[in-house]
């Protein structure tokens, strides 16, 4: 067991999958549950989601020595001032959200003396959202990013670690502003790219959402599965992650560009090279085990062959 | 039986795959098989790919009746005057090209008098290509787009619908700059700008391609899939469906201006919007049974919890 008992606050697909993975490995003593909607909470109870369903946040920490904050981004800083009274002395708060500078900013000036704040972001996640959702292998050998500062207890941090490890992540720490751009390469500025093309899809007056979807298969379907993400998570990460975003939109836009004069102008070379080189980071994604080397995902089953 | 001579030019993944296809329900006599390279010719040998791996396309065609183009887009014309001299009066000559238009201005020319040309598209594929990445299910529940004109015999017309239900794909007809249209914004704009994306990842000088690869799973290597497919084949897509395919960037390129916008001034509400409509498209596609309901399209196994 590493903590006593956890909290988690939001009982969405990261909390749910964080109460599962830690009842796995006997991780927490108690885990307590809050989520601001009755339904979600009434849904958690009946499915067993945590041990206890709290009807208050300030219940559900109370007591607790890991507090971790699962909610959008946009409403950490509310969620913070509304529990910090109610924080034990000594315990740890921490967050999953994917951004870091702006969750830091809304949720550190309310951390009360003596309480760890250490963020964290594990990069798992799926398209599903709910308290229905999670499972308890999502963070198998996925990343968890922790995000101290100069200042963080280095036992209150080995602790989060061990917690993360022990539900499967492998982690790294790292910068806020580093993180944060980081992210908005490996996620932010792909799932906007994805909600784009999906958008322009749906909205083609002489291709109908029946050709689009009947004939998705051809590659348009591999870009539908990130943009059914959660819109209140996503709308709060772009709006809190601006400027990293932005730079790499930025970026996009002009190589997009290159290409687009490139098939006008019939340079199949520029083409086939850029091409070329895109093929060596897929290989790296599944030599690194965070990809299958199976075709198609492996959707399209073989076996049946 | 549908046909009694299969003559597949080119022996790649789809050729592949159609052998296999074939042969799992006895679907053609014999199959016969070209490719250009010698080593593409010995493996498909070693392999057992097809019945008899010729050594010219003129000996791989003789007698056949049905004859499918499967090498890239950009060289089909120049295989077409090469096999035209050899088709048996009354065959088919057919070709699994991703773009249409551009295959009938380059092969219709050659195609000689008492042969009918029905040109073909199957919306299946995998990131892997060559003879060795062939499976005969990869056809199954796929859609097969068939491109006949006013004057197709409506007997071979309906003899190829048949072979191509017979390889598990469910078969509509097309006109073919509908199709190259449609095309653009299913397959060609999506791999496009996946390619793009991919490409900017890797270029970045503030975070490492070791970064990319390790923290993938946010969202980012569901990209890499399809920016991992073949360069060849790519390139000719993009300069043989230049129009429509510029057009979907087009469309793609304003409205990816009007979300970053939304994110520069913050407009939540907006992005909300757009986010949830987009959600709509992905729960059409698995309706139809042309992607998993699976989350991360399956390759996280809940089955392990």
């Amino acid at each position: 067991m590493i903590y006593e008992r956890v909290a988690l606050i939001g009982l969405g697909l990261i909390a749910g999958s964080m109460a599962l993975a830690m009842r796995r490995r006997g991780l927490a003593g108690e885990v307590t549950g809050y989520a601001r909607s009755q339904v979600t909470r009434d849904t958690a109870r009946r499915i067993g989601l945590v041990d206890r369903v709290c009807d208050s946040a300030a219940e559900a920490v109370a007591g607790a020595d890991l507090v971790v904050l699962c909610v959008p981004v946009g409403v950490m800083g509310d969620v913070a001032a509304d529990i910090a009274p109610h924080l034990a002395p000594g315990c740890t708060l921490s967050d999953v959200g994917s951004t870091k500078r702006a969750v830091i900013d809304a949720v550190g000036p309310h951390v009360p003396q003596g309480v760890h704040f250490i963020p964290a972001h594990p990069l798992a996640g799926t398209e599903h959202s709910g308290p229905e959702s999670g499972f308890a292998t999502l963070f198998d050998n996925r990343w968890c990013l922790l995000v101290p500062d100069a200042d963080t207890d280095p036992d209150a941090l080995a602790r989060l670690r061990a917690l993360w490890e022990g539900m499967g992540a492998n982690v790294d720490t790292m910068e806020a502003d580093h993180h944060d751009l980081v992210l908005a390469v490996t996620s932010h500025a792909p799932h906007l790219i994805a909600y784009t093309m999906v958008g322009v899809a749906d909205d083609l007056r002489r291709v109908t959402d029946s050709e689009v979807i009947k004939y998705s298969a051809a590659g348009f379907r591999d870009f539908t599965r990130i943009a059914a993400s959660d819109p209140t998570m996503w709308r709060d990460v772009f709006l809190t992650n601006k400027e990293a975003t932005l730079e790499i939109l930025g970026r996009f836009t002009e190589e997009l560009f290159a290409l687009q004069r490139a098939i006008r102008t019939g340079d199949g070379a520029h083409l086939f090279d850029y091409f070329t080189r895109t093929r060596a980071i897929r290989r790296g994604i599944i030599e690194a085990g965070q990809d299958t080397e199976a075709p198609d995902f492996g959707r399209t089953k073989r076996g049946d062959a």
